[in-house]
């Protein structure tokens, strides 16, 4: 069992404590009820999924009206519907707490590079595997299992608001709107994001920043078919070619993006900052051994915690044209395409880094192929106020669980609902999470952490009360 | 009906007119036999087509038996059967003709971009469309066609032998082997092979260069597997990226191939060769109409014709890496791969490229990242002599058939068997071939069109006359 000992002496907040004593106790009925949910296949992405990620957002529905949520409903969007549940707290004057979280998963991608089956989720030593088990329905669950905990004492000590959402892998298209569309409805003190990694497991983390993201397809067409690369090799420009003529002119040779402007807005890191970040137990030897990378490499001046956190970059996602299968053929493909991401951070604008790339890219594109761009998704970067009610109680939370000290960091991925909670609602998030950098989200074989799953349950018990107190 | 009119008089040649008009009378029935023969999905580069491969040499072996010939064998092979055939002319001392075609094709490609199923073969207008009709189960079907109409009127004039091979589209690994084996059994006087292309339906056309061919896969490797772009995104280095630089790194701005020494060896054109090339009807509009590319591309200082048939290229055939299906994912990939080629002329030698390309990409891959490189296929161009009994025996059959002056071109496309044929059995290939630029060799919608295929039958059969007359 993990966490902190239950005092033995009579403490103010013994609701708090019978709450995580709750929680232990039920810890093996959870497991059950996670590799359920991990079970369905709900992946936003994919169009013929669109059934399992509706089977989802039922399933939640279900745990939040079973757990004596009050109003509980499931919008339709125009994509992947969107679970809301609320309880009002047991007295008046209470602050209310949005809980965020998206029950959606991303692909699975090569099934053969998985261990198991990724919606057969499966106990291995300390691990769920499963997709989606880090990547959020892990966390996601912890907070329902929390909230079970601290109800079963009574009347929550906060307004308790769920708003869970089966889009964030796709960029939250319906998100927004549905702010705007439902503001009062979700109108809260704070939000609680458990979207955002942790630097290892026994490291408790609050992330204060994260990097926005400029998502964009480039597609390059050639010739109306693919055709034989013999017949008209020589007279027909090469659109996979040209595409990769364009991905190379993105970056010079000192490995700094070389898109004109892109760093014209880049808020410097502070020397203060600079010296907290380097406390970070992230070092080349853990990044190359959760990675399997041979060597580390990025931007010349800054530690890697800094270019994961507080730089710009820019990746190739993906890559197809012509013969991508097994075999190979004697083709000019007749399209190419790359998808392509630039991570941003504060003071850069997705908007005006599309508008740069459309430009600059514009006069490379010869006139034997032609290039059509798509806007993918874009967010700017967002820094979270680190003095804020929320934040400081989530860092008392945090180490009552762990029983260590808090660790701030730059997060190096986006989460575009914390932008939009912010600028639309108003509302502030905070934001930690269950996930460590070894848990392959994204990848085959993710894997969830059930020690800090258990303690993920307990801190959000112990967040729920001081938040609560300190009003 | 195609082709010259049967003539009224008294010919000497009085068997050659009467199979003419045997060939014609059977065209329907020839139709439905070569609908059954595309209908078979015999993929050479796909495992798991591998009995569909065997079952089209079995329905040729059973095809060359029906027809009366007599020793019919299907060797095996360590990949795809060899179908030989065998017949005796009818009076001694004749030359004997062997002729080559290969019963394989390539993979269909994107099923959704043709507008039949690619083995449901489909007659629409003058054309059969289905994967293989024009590459090359259909002049591979004339051969068998003329040979029966020649069959019908007695034994043959001159000795027959086919040999038919199942790995073509995958670069012929049994057939070299296979040829140093059976020597004596291929002995012949000249090699007729019909896998040559057309400068178009009304252009009789003699293949007399065909340049050769070195094919690349190159897979960079990064991280173990597909990590978070936003976690790693700064510090990992991106495959993708890394293979893009390799193959731009490989053509200059002047739009040549930059690899070291890459045209050293290339032997020039001569003025006489480049005046009679200028001859063939191949125009930037024609070469436009046939691959709806937007403008023609290539090396300056050469027509289009002298790029496609006397020059060598390279070409990206594929690209994989990441994201590469519908859905977009945020990750650094794992690995990122490309099918690369190179179409090599007269004086190259594939092994020598093979190993520049080595040589120069190996210090342009930083140590962050690992490059596996890998030989597919290699293949020096060659060139037929030209004044040779069997070159213009088959002038003289095109130019009966299509009533035309032959056009002689050098195809840009590579027939290894043509210069395994020579190598390793001392034989010179003739070649024509009934497919235009138009019929979609190796992409989708490949289609025959089916009055040049009746030329084609007319063609072999006249072929094998004056062949026979002039020993």
């Amino acid at each position: 069992m993990t966490g902190s000992p239950i005092p033995t002496l009579n403490q103010p907040d013994t609701a708090r404590w019978a709450a995580i004593r709750q929680a232990r106790q039920n810890l093996p009925r959870h497991l059950d009820a996670l590799k359920d949910f991990c079970g369905i296949p709900s992946i936003s992405a994919d169009p013929i999924r669109r059934d399992d990620v509706r089977r989802a957002a039922g399933w939640l529905a279900g745990r939040l009206q079973a757990m004596g949520l009050r109003q509980v409903e499931v919008f339709p969007t125009r994509v992947h519907p969107m679970v809301f549940g609320e309880l009002p707290a047991g007295q008046p004057d209470r602050p209310t707490v949005l809980i965020y979280g998206h029950y959606d998963v991303q692909p699975e991608g090569p099934v053969d590079r998985w261990k198991s089956a990724p919606f057969t989720p499966a106990v291995s030593g300390d691990f769920l595997f499963a997709r989606g088990a880090a990547d959020m329905k892990g966390p996601l669950y912890a907070t329902l299992a929390a909230v079970e905990a601290v109800l079963s004492q009574g009347p929550p000590p906060v307004n308790l608001k769920f708003i869970l959402e089966g889009e964030e892998e796709i960029g939250s298209p319906s998100l927004g709107p549905f702010l705007v569309e439902h503001a009062s409805l979700l109108a809260a003190d704070a939000c609680l994001n458990l979207d955002a990694g942790l630097l290892d497991y026994d490291c408790p983390t609050i992330t204060y920043g994260l990097r926005g993201i400029l998502a964009v397809e480039l597609r390059v067409h050639g010739p109306s078919q693919d055709v034989h690369s013999g017949i008209f090799g020589g007279v027909i420009q090469n659109p996979a070619e040209v595409l990769v003529r364009l991905i190379s002119a993105l970056r010079g040779p000192d490995g700094r993006v070389s898109l004109p402007g892109f760093y014209d807005r880049v808020c410097p890191l502070e020397a203060a900052e600079r010296a907290e970040l380097a406390r970070l137990p992230v070092t080349e030897a853990s990044l190359l051994a959760q990675t399997g990378s041979p060597e580390l490499w990025g931007e010349p001046g800054f530690s890697p915690v800094e270019r994961i956190g507080a730089r710009p970059t820019m990746e190739v996602n993906g890559l197809v044209s012509g013969c991508s299968g097994e075999s190979f053929a004697t083709i000019i493909p007749a399209t190419a395409l790359a998808r392509i991401s630039f991570r941003l951070v504060p003071g850069q604008d997705p908007d005006e880094i599309y508008a740069r790339l459309i430009q600059f890219l514009g006069p490379l594109v010869p006139r034997t192929v032609r290039l059509e761009p798509k806007l993918l998704a874009g967010s700017p970067a967002v820094l979270v106020n680190r003095a804020s009610r929320a934040t400081r109680a989530l860092e008392q939370a945090l180490e009552t669980a762990w029983e260590k000290r808090t660790f701030y960091q730059r997060g190096g991925g986006g989460i575009p609902v914390v932008t939009q909670m912010r600028s639309i609602l108003g509302l502030e998030s905070v934001l930690t999470g269950l996930a460590g950098p070894a848990d392959n989200c994204h990848g085959p074989n993710e894997r969830l952490h059930l020690p800090t799953f258990e303690r993920g349950v307990e801190t959000v018990i112990h967040f729920l009360h001081p938040f609560a107190q300190r009003i």
